[in-house]
C-alpha cells in the first residue's frame, strides 16, 4: 500500500551536532601501538553529546570506537579512522553507523541499522568535522523507516567553529530535551 | 509476489537465552582507562553460549566486544556498554546486532544483518537481563528473511533467575543441538 | 516500477582480493589477554589492499578490528575471530561487514551497509583464506543496489596461493586504479 510504499523509498534528512563539551572523559585515547606518532594498534573509545541541528535541543549522546587505521602527515598530521558508532535519541532510540572518519575531509558513513523510531532504517549520514575534535555536524539521510518525530526535524544552523547549543539545551531544561533524552 | 510481499513486511520473533558458563575465559575484562572503577576506555571482548528460548537445544555462541561507556554510580553502580556482537547458529548462520547495553535496564539492540537463514534479515532485539552478567534472554523482531526453520521457533521459557538449560542441551547431546552447533 | 523492483530483489556479485604487503604495519596484533597463546581479550586492528577480482585494479583497502574469540588448537593451531571491517573503493565509496573470520575454514560474514554507489546494500559476503593471514578473496553477494560501476564486474582470476596484482595496479598506474582509489 501507499504508506508501505513511502517507507521503502521516501529520504527524510536528520540533522544533528555532534558536541565534546569536556566533561564525560572522552575521548580515551588508547596508544596500544606504543609509538609517539598515531599509529595502527590504537583505539578511541568515545562518547560525545548530541544535540538537534537548530542547536535548541540535548537529544542524547554518541557511544562508539574509532580504530586508528592510518597517520597521514602530508594531511596536516591528519588520521584515518575507522568508525563504529551509535547516536542516541533517548525515548525514540538510537541509530548504528560505521565507516570512515578523517580528520581532514568530510566523509560518508554507513547507516548500519536502528532502534524505536528507527527500527528498520538504513541510508547514508555524511560527517562534517567544524571544529577537531569537538565540533562536529552530521546530515543522515535516512530510509525504511516512518515519518521522523516532528521535533527530530528542524532546519539546522549553519555549521561554523562559533556554533553552540542554546543555554537552555545546553542546561538540559525540560523544555530543550527531547524525552528521556541519553546522557 | 505474495512470497516477496511476505518476506519483506512479516515480524518474527526468536527467542534466546545467552549464558555464561565460565568455561570459555570470558568476558576478558580489559580495563586500558587504568582507572579502578570502570571508565572510558575499558574494553570488554566477550564469548559466551547460546540457548533456545525454550533451553532444550545448544545453538552455538554469541561473540563481540563491549566498549565502556559510562560508569553510572546511581544506577546500582551500574554502566553503560555499547555492544558489537554476532549471534552464531552453526549451519543457520549469524545475526550481527549493535546497540546499548546497559547493566541496570533492558535495552533495544539494532539487528545490522546476518548471514546464512539470516540473509537480507533487519529489525531489533530486546535485551533481558536475567541473573549480571551471566544468564541473558533475547527477543529478536525479526524482518526480510523466510519462515524461520522450525526448530529455531520454540516456545520460551519465562525468564527468571533459575532458568537453566536442559541436561541434555548442556551436554550438547546430537538431539539436543542444531545442525553443527557453533562451540 | 521496475528498476526499483529490480534494485529490491537482484544479486550481483563482486570480487575482491584483499593483499597484505607489509608495507602498511598491519595486522597490529594487540595481546591484551597477555597470554604466550591466542586468547579472549586479545584485539587485531588491520588495513589491507583490496585489488579487483581479476587483479587488474587497485580499488582500495580494507580498515577494521578483529576481536579473538578462541584459540582452536584441534585446528593446526587455529582462531575464530569476531571481525568488523569495510571495504573502500575511491570515490565509488565503502562496504561494511561484521562476522565470522576462522583461520581454518571459509566463512560468511553480513554485509550491514554501505555508502556511494553502495548506499542501501544488503546481504552477504564469501570470505576464502588464500594464503593466512596475507591473500584473501572475497566474493560479495549485493542487494538493494543498482548496477554496479561496470570497472567493478571482473571476471576474477582463480583464487590460488600464487595469485599476484598486475605491476601497474601494484604500482597504482592511473590506469590501473578506480578513480581516487583509497589508500
Amino acid at each position: 500500500n501507499k504508506q508501505e510504499a513511502s517507507i521503502q523509498t521516501k529520504v527524510q534528512e536528520l540533522y544533528v551536532y555532534e558536541i565534546n563539551e569536556r566533561d564525560r572523559g572522552s575521548p580515551a585515547y588508547l596508544r596500544l601501538s606504543k609509538k609517539e606518532v598515531n599509529t595502527l594498534g590504537d583505539l578511541v573509545p568515545f562518547s560525545n553529546k548530541l544535540y538537534s541541528g537548530d542547536l535548541q535541543k540535548r537529544l542524547g549522546i554518541t557511544a562508539g570506537i574509532c580504530v586508528l587505521i592510518q597517520h597521514v602527515p602530508e594531511k596536516n598530521n591528519g588520521d584515518r579512522y575507522e568508525a563504529i558508532m551509535s547516536f542516541y535519541f533517548g525515548d525514540y532510540g538510537h541509530i548504528s553507523v560505521q565507516g570512515p572518519y578523517l580528520t581532514y575531509e568530510d566523509t560518508y558513513l554507513t547507516v548500519t541499522g536502528g532502534s524505536g523510531v528507527f527500527e528498520g532504517v538504513y541510508g547514508q549520514v555524511k560527517l562534517e568535522q567544524i571544529v577537531f575534535p569537538i565540533k562536529l555536524f552530521y546530515t543522515f539521510y535516512l530510509k525504511g523507516i516512518k515519518d521522523l518525530p516532528t521535533e527530530l526535524v528542524t532546519q539546522p544552523v549553519t555549521p561554523s567553529p562559533s556554533v553552540e547549543p542554546s543555554p537552555a539545551a545546553k542546561a538540559t531544561k525540560p523544555q530543550a530535551t527531547i524525552p528521556n533524552f541519553t546522557n
